[in-house]
Protein backbone atom coordinates (compact mmCIF):
# COMPACT_ATOMS: atom_id res chain seq x y z
CA UNK A 1 0.00 0.00 0.00
CA UNK A 2 1.44 2.74 -1.66
CA UNK A 3 0.59 6.51 0.31
CA UNK A 4 -0.22 9.44 -1.33
CA UNK A 5 1.47 12.40 -1.03
CA UNK A 6 -0.65 14.79 1.37
CA UNK A 7 -0.36 17.90 3.97
CA UNK A 8 0.56 17.60 6.92
CA UNK A 9 -2.18 18.15 9.59
CA UNK A 10 -0.15 21.74 10.60
CA UNK A 11 -0.13 23.38 7.24
CA UNK A 12 -3.83 22.96 6.57
CA UNK A 13 -5.77 25.94 6.04
CA UNK A 14 -9.62 27.44 5.94
CA UNK A 15 -9.71 28.20 2.35
CA UNK A 16 -8.73 24.99 0.60
CA UNK A 17 -10.72 22.99 2.34
CA UNK A 18 -14.12 24.76 2.03
CA UNK A 19 -13.26 24.72 -1.76
CA UNK A 20 -12.84 21.09 -1.37
CA UNK A 21 -16.64 21.59 -0.01
CA UNK A 22 -17.30 23.58 -2.59
CA UNK A 23 -18.45 21.17 -5.16
CA UNK A 24 -21.99 19.01 -4.81
CA UNK A 25 -19.78 15.65 -6.21
CA UNK A 26 -17.36 16.58 -3.86
CA UNK A 27 -19.54 16.49 -0.63
CA UNK A 28 -20.89 14.05 -1.61
CA UNK A 29 -17.96 12.08 -1.93
CA UNK A 30 -16.57 13.81 1.53
CA UNK A 31 -19.59 13.10 3.37
CA UNK A 32 -19.37 9.17 2.10
CA UNK A 33 -16.15 8.91 2.99
CA UNK A 34 -16.68 9.79 6.81
CA UNK A 35 -19.69 7.62 6.73
CA UNK A 36 -17.22 4.67 5.03
CA UNK A 37 -13.89 5.10 6.31
CA UNK A 38 -11.22 2.26 3.94
CA UNK A 39 -13.58 2.52 0.68
CA UNK A 40 -12.06 2.31 -2.42
CA UNK A 41 -12.58 5.69 -4.68
CA UNK A 42 -14.82 3.66 -6.97
CA UNK A 43 -17.18 2.21 -4.39
CA UNK A 44 -17.49 5.69 -3.04
CA UNK A 45 -18.43 7.47 -6.69
CA UNK A 46 -21.22 5.09 -7.13
CA UNK A 47 -24.46 5.84 -8.87
CA UNK A 48 -23.01 9.33 -9.08
CA UNK A 49 -22.27 9.39 -12.81
CA UNK A 50 -19.56 11.09 -12.99
CA UNK A 51 -16.76 10.33 -15.56
CA UNK A 52 -13.39 8.57 -13.97
CA UNK A 53 -11.17 11.39 -14.99
CA UNK A 54 -13.39 13.68 -13.37
CA UNK A 55 -13.25 11.62 -10.77
CA UNK A 56 -9.91 11.78 -10.19
CA UNK A 57 -9.29 15.13 -10.15
CA UNK A 58 -12.02 15.57 -7.40
CA UNK A 59 -10.38 13.07 -5.24
CA UNK A 60 -7.03 15.51 -5.92
CA UNK A 61 -8.47 18.05 -4.90
CA UNK A 62 -10.10 16.62 -1.78
CA UNK A 63 -6.30 14.76 -1.07
CA UNK A 64 -4.54 18.25 -1.12
CA UNK A 65 -7.09 20.10 0.74
CA UNK A 66 -6.33 18.28 3.62
CA UNK A 67 -9.73 16.39 3.99
CA UNK A 68 -8.70 12.53 2.96
CA UNK A 69 -5.51 10.60 2.85
CA UNK A 70 -5.44 8.42 -0.31
CA UNK A 71 -3.39 4.95 -0.84
CA UNK A 72 -2.53 2.92 -3.95
CA UNK A 73 -3.54 -0.86 -2.94
CA UNK A 74 -2.67 -3.04 -6.27
CA UNK A 75 -5.44 -1.44 -8.72
CA UNK A 76 -7.69 0.10 -5.82
CA UNK A 77 -7.48 3.41 -4.52
CA UNK A 78 -8.33 3.42 -1.03
CA UNK A 79 -9.78 6.64 0.63
CA UNK A 80 -9.16 7.28 4.47
CA UNK A 81 -10.98 10.49 5.91
CA UNK A 82 -8.48 12.47 7.95
CA UNK A 83 -11.56 13.20 10.37
CA UNK A 84 -9.19 13.55 13.26
CA UNK A 85 -7.08 16.11 11.69
CA UNK A 86 -9.76 18.21 10.68
CA UNK A 87 -11.54 18.67 14.01
CA UNK A 88 -8.53 19.18 15.15
CA UNK A 89 -7.12 21.77 13.00
CA UNK A 90 -11.08 22.91 12.23
CA UNK A 91 -13.22 22.00 14.80
CA UNK A 92 -16.84 22.42 14.37
CA UNK A 93 -16.54 22.99 10.97
CA UNK A 94 -17.75 19.62 9.15
CA UNK A 95 -20.48 18.66 11.49
CA UNK A 96 -22.78 21.89 10.01
CA UNK A 97 -21.64 21.68 6.63
CA UNK A 98 -22.72 17.77 6.55
CA UNK A 99 -26.24 18.20 8.34
CA UNK A 100 -27.25 21.45 5.52
CA UNK A 101 -26.15 18.87 2.44
CA UNK A 102 -27.88 16.22 4.14
CA UNK A 103 -31.22 18.46 4.52
CA UNK A 104 -30.56 20.13 0.96
CA UNK A 105 -30.79 15.91 -0.30
CA UNK A 106 -33.39 15.15 1.20
CA UNK B 1 -30.12 53.37 -5.26
CA UNK B 2 -30.56 50.55 -8.17
CA UNK B 3 -30.44 46.99 -7.09
CA UNK B 4 -28.56 44.70 -8.76
CA UNK B 5 -29.98 41.40 -9.10
CA UNK B 6 -29.69 38.61 -6.50
CA UNK B 7 -31.15 35.27 -6.13
CA UNK B 8 -34.26 34.77 -3.64
CA UNK B 9 -33.82 33.17 -0.55
CA UNK B 10 -35.19 30.42 -1.49
CA UNK B 11 -33.60 29.47 -4.02
CA UNK B 12 -30.03 29.61 -1.95
CA UNK B 13 -28.21 26.45 -2.43
CA UNK B 14 -24.86 25.09 -0.61
CA UNK B 15 -22.47 24.94 -2.53
CA UNK B 16 -22.42 28.09 -4.37
CA UNK B 17 -22.02 29.98 -0.75
CA UNK B 18 -18.84 27.44 0.38
CA UNK B 19 -17.81 28.30 -2.93
CA UNK B 20 -17.78 32.13 -2.13
CA UNK B 21 -16.15 31.50 1.13
CA UNK B 22 -13.45 29.34 -0.04
CA UNK B 23 -11.42 32.36 -1.36
CA UNK B 24 -9.21 34.21 1.86
CA UNK B 25 -9.80 37.31 0.02
CA UNK B 26 -13.75 36.78 -0.57
CA UNK B 27 -13.94 35.50 2.93
CA UNK B 28 -12.55 38.00 4.07
CA UNK B 29 -15.01 40.84 2.85
CA UNK B 30 -17.77 39.08 3.42
CA UNK B 31 -16.27 38.94 7.37
CA UNK B 32 -16.29 42.85 7.39
CA UNK B 33 -19.36 43.09 5.45
CA UNK B 34 -20.67 41.38 8.49
CA UNK B 35 -19.30 43.14 10.50
CA UNK B 36 -19.94 46.69 8.39
CA UNK B 37 -23.75 46.40 6.96
CA UNK B 38 -24.14 49.56 4.20
CA UNK B 39 -20.38 49.80 3.50
CA UNK B 40 -19.23 50.80 0.13
CA UNK B 41 -17.32 48.01 -1.93
CA UNK B 42 -14.28 50.45 -1.59
CA UNK B 43 -14.61 51.17 1.69
CA UNK B 44 -14.50 46.88 2.74
CA UNK B 45 -11.96 46.35 0.29
CA UNK B 46 -9.94 49.31 2.38
CA UNK B 47 -6.12 47.73 2.64
CA UNK B 48 -6.85 44.33 1.32
CA UNK B 49 -4.37 45.29 -2.38
CA UNK B 50 -6.65 43.94 -4.78
CA UNK B 51 -7.16 44.99 -8.11
CA UNK B 52 -10.34 46.38 -8.98
CA UNK B 53 -10.93 43.82 -11.62
CA UNK B 54 -10.77 41.38 -9.18
CA UNK B 55 -12.57 42.59 -6.95
CA UNK B 56 -16.03 43.15 -8.99
CA UNK B 57 -15.31 39.56 -9.71
CA UNK B 58 -15.51 38.60 -5.94
CA UNK B 59 -18.32 41.09 -5.37
CA UNK B 60 -20.20 39.61 -8.10
CA UNK B 61 -20.04 35.87 -7.14
CA UNK B 62 -20.86 36.58 -3.22
CA UNK B 63 -23.63 38.55 -5.15
CA UNK B 64 -24.92 35.50 -7.05
CA UNK B 65 -24.09 32.98 -4.16
CA UNK B 66 -26.51 35.07 -2.33
CA UNK B 67 -24.05 36.43 0.78
CA UNK B 68 -24.56 40.03 0.07
CA UNK B 69 -27.02 42.35 -1.84
CA UNK B 70 -25.75 44.98 -3.75
CA UNK B 71 -26.63 48.46 -4.78
CA UNK B 72 -25.96 51.21 -7.42
CA UNK B 73 -26.10 54.52 -5.33
CA UNK B 74 -24.61 56.96 -7.57
CA UNK B 75 -20.53 56.35 -7.98
CA UNK B 76 -20.43 54.13 -5.04
CA UNK B 77 -21.69 50.07 -4.79
CA UNK B 78 -22.90 49.54 -1.21
CA UNK B 79 -23.41 46.43 0.33
CA UNK B 80 -25.30 44.88 2.71
CA UNK B 81 -24.55 41.53 4.00
CA UNK B 82 -28.17 38.67 4.02
CA UNK B 83 -27.57 38.08 7.15
CA UNK B 84 -31.22 36.94 7.98
CA UNK B 85 -31.27 34.84 4.68
CA UNK B 86 -28.26 32.93 5.56
CA UNK B 87 -28.94 32.23 8.84
CA UNK B 88 -32.71 31.36 8.08
CA UNK B 89 -31.50 28.96 4.91
CA UNK B 90 -28.35 27.54 6.42
CA UNK B 91 -28.25 27.97 10.42
CA UNK B 92 -25.30 27.32 12.01
CA UNK B 93 -22.73 27.68 8.87
CA UNK B 94 -21.04 31.14 9.21
CA UNK B 95 -20.55 31.15 12.83
CA UNK B 96 -17.88 28.04 12.73
CA UNK B 97 -16.46 29.76 9.82
CA UNK B 98 -16.05 33.37 10.68
CA UNK B 99 -14.64 31.94 14.04
CA UNK B 100 -12.03 29.91 12.24
CA UNK B 101 -10.88 32.45 9.95
CA UNK B 102 -10.16 34.81 12.54
CA UNK B 103 -8.26 32.18 14.58
CA UNK B 104 -6.18 31.55 11.24
CA UNK B 105 -5.54 35.03 11.20
CA UNK B 106 -4.47 36.21 14.04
Amino acid sequence: MRPLPEPPRESLTLAPVLHALSDPVRLELVRRAWASPESTCSALADGLGVPLSTLSNHFRIMREAGLISMTVDGRNRRVRPRARDLSERFPGLLDPIFRLAAAENA
